[in-house]
């Protein structure tokens, strides 16, 4: 069984290889239709897949939570969500083979850098089958070839998405080896895929962050992630406190169960007892838990205690730690020690301190008078995303189509040869 | 000792890491300031450099070969040339805090993406103590801390260096551990410095494909690196006779035992029988030793067979395979199997071809009608390099200082919550 996996893998990977170099050459055109091809075929298919989809939400009800169940269920809103998904991101414009300049060398070469698609990408992923769909279609848009590992507790509906992703490729004249759903649920296929550093050029890992420590300590091929979004509020003492009350609600409120919802606030000790009564009502009202420090602690007396340990929690959930600092470079020291560099906002009506924020604040999106909520790629503008780099080399924040590609150099030259 | 050594590591990466901060936010006069101080204080000590360069160079006669203990004595010119390389590297614009382009969202916001460093650079090399002091300029440059890792057979010498380099530093108003050198030779320090991921961003290693595979595995951070050159040309139909030979003997012979010397030729079989005779007999001339395939042989009699591991091998030596390929088409496939991605060239007069061949080889550079040496970052303006990276994850052919730096996303708001 175990060398049967590893041929599958084997053989899936290098399939992928040869449909990515036709992937890699599709006009846009074709990209475009095969994307639109996508978006109908699934409408086309809603009744057969929502069957499967029953299967796997049925599987799932003896052991999951409510929530994920709901993670699972394509519902009719689901499904025309993935379908107009598709259909924008054939709206977007195509990155590969375009050279932002050209340069002469003074013995006449011209010299430019060209973007060229990845290769071939693997996602590894867990639960929700939407992501199935998201990541084929930005893939395919960038002219890569992907190959996809969902959740085990999904493989009815992925693999009824899979057939569906490869038929509408077909029908655009694209190969079906371009799109591919791992169709075993054996954990040992991920083992192996990330094995394949011959013919997978990048794996995106998404969920929690055991699976991501996981890939990455497995992973033979480079890997973009995530594994936490500890994102900061600073309240500096010029701050507006509606415009900073708002943010803050936003932040926290609005979605705590997500990566760039706010989980630590820091405030400037000037403005500390002013401003902490009024946002920690709104907080309180809104059904946020507050632990402080203990400053904090005596502004609003008979709030829980942040522990040393509460600064690096990604609560998920509405809970806050509120910590008061004697400034923004104190500030910038929490962030520091304690955040990891997902996304980081300051409120402030100061100018000087603005843009020292900007500059000094090491974070894959950086603020200044917004939420942190915006740390996504449709948000920032970028289309589409697939996900959000907290990594420094390749991509770092939001990840759009061009995210998935990278350039090489083209070269035209009327006869030189070097020195 | 072991444990010794882990903690030396580990000290060094979190001093490294506090350097970090305060290079990243050096204004451009610093760093320059520190670069002409550093060639001034190599200058300076020549003498001292020089007797330290002596211990390493009579201890390695004891093992080494000729060639490695040429590349591995600092003559005045190798001095020199260390000096004046800073002050080019001073030159050089400087990529950080540089924001592209920003763009304005519906609700107002402006968002763009300002280049940063990448934060510590490891990097692990082999013989020349010339890239100590080439890493280190262009690692400050990029606003990064560095922490070197030598040959043991130079050990002498780049601890000297690595003296003069943190004595200028500190000169300039920067952290002297902004650039480190590690002073054992005990290789269990590479494993450890292999494994301080929550310091150091990025490894690079340079040297023979052992090296590099063995800090590929051992790595937990990422890794840009290139295993070999095994480089193209392709002479098409349609090429001018004297332009094909003239860039084939650069590529081939002008400095054979580098990684963008042409280690294949590839030739149309419309022109094999009249183009191969005159090119072998320029090559066999210049003491170049050819191995071709079946047909190769038949217009060659005598020559010597190509056996299919030759396809795979970079010589680094006066040994060229030639193959006759049916058309173009046979050309790219023989490149897409047996070549590196490193450097592949097309000698054309045909239009079609040259764009066809730009577009669909996926080297780390393309060129048409130049010679393959051209693969350096210097030679396409990039100014100075730091290796060629044959992996296209976030740099693909040469990198120069911009390959040193990403980016993340400022955003500017005037209190925008999202919906």
């Amino acid at each position: 069984m175990g060398t049967t996996i590893q041929k599958m893998m084997q053989s899936m990977s290098q399939r992928a290889r040869e449909a990515s170099r036709l992937m890699a050459r599709a006009h846009s055109e074709a990209k475009n239709r095969a994307l639109r091809e996508m978006a109908a075929l699934l409408r086309q298919h809603r009744t057969e897949i929502q069957a499967e989809n029953s299967k796997d939400v049925a599987a799932a009800e003896a052991e999951l939570g409510a929530a994920k169940i709901d993670r699972l269920r394509i519902t009719d809103r689901v499904l025309e969500d993935m379908a107009t998904g598709l259909e924008e991101v054939a709206q977007l414009s195509d990155p590969v083979g375009t050279i932002g300049k050209m340069w002469t060398r003074p013995n006449g070469m011209k010299v430019g850098k060209m973007r060229i698609p990845l290769g071939v990408i693997g996602i590894i992923y867990e639960s929700r089958p939407n992501v199935t769909v998201d990541a084929a279609g930005l893939c395919l848009k960038a002219g890569n070839a992907v190959i996809l590992r969902g959740g085990s507790e999904a493989i009815n509906s992925n693999s009824c998405l899979a057939s569906i992703l490869q038929e509408a490729l077909k029908k655009g004249g694209l190969p079906g080896d371009g799109v591919q759903v791992v169709s075993t649920t054996d954990r040992q296929a991920v083992t192996e895929l990330l094995k394949q550093e011959e013919y997978i050029d990048l794996i995106i890992p998404r969920g929690g962050e055991s699976l991501i420590r996981f890939v990455v300590e497995n992973a033979h091929m480079p890997v973009l992630k995530h594994y936490k979004g500890v994102c900061h509020i600073f309240v500096d003492a010029s701050a507006d406190f509606t415009m900073a009350e708002a943010i803050c609600m936003n932040a926290k409120v609005q979605r705590p169960g997500v990566c760039n919802a706010m989980e630590t606030l820091l405030v400037h000790e000037a403005v500390a007892e002013s401003f902490l009564p009024r946002v920690a009502k709104s907080l309180s009202e809104a059904g946020v838990e507050l632990r402080g420090c203990q400053r904090t602690q005596t502004i609003l007396p008979g709030m829980k205690e942040a522990a040393e340990a509460d600064w690096f929690e990604e609560y998920l959930d509405l809970i806050l730690s509120v910590r008061v600092v004697p400034n923004m470079a104190g500030a910038i020291e929490h962030i520091e020690a304690y955040g990891s560099m997902h996304t980081e906002a300051i409120i402030t009506t100061d100018y000087q301190r603005a843009h020292q924020f900007l500059q000094k604040v090491d974070s894959s999106v950086v603020l200044v008078n917004a939420s942190t909520r915006f740390n996504d790629g449709y948000q920032l503008g970028l289309g589409a995303e697939i996900g959000i780099s907290t990594s420094k080399l390749h991509a770092f924040g939001p990840m759009g189509v061009e995210e998935l590609t990278t350039n090489k150099f083209v070269v035209l030259g009327d006869g030189q040869v070097r020195e």
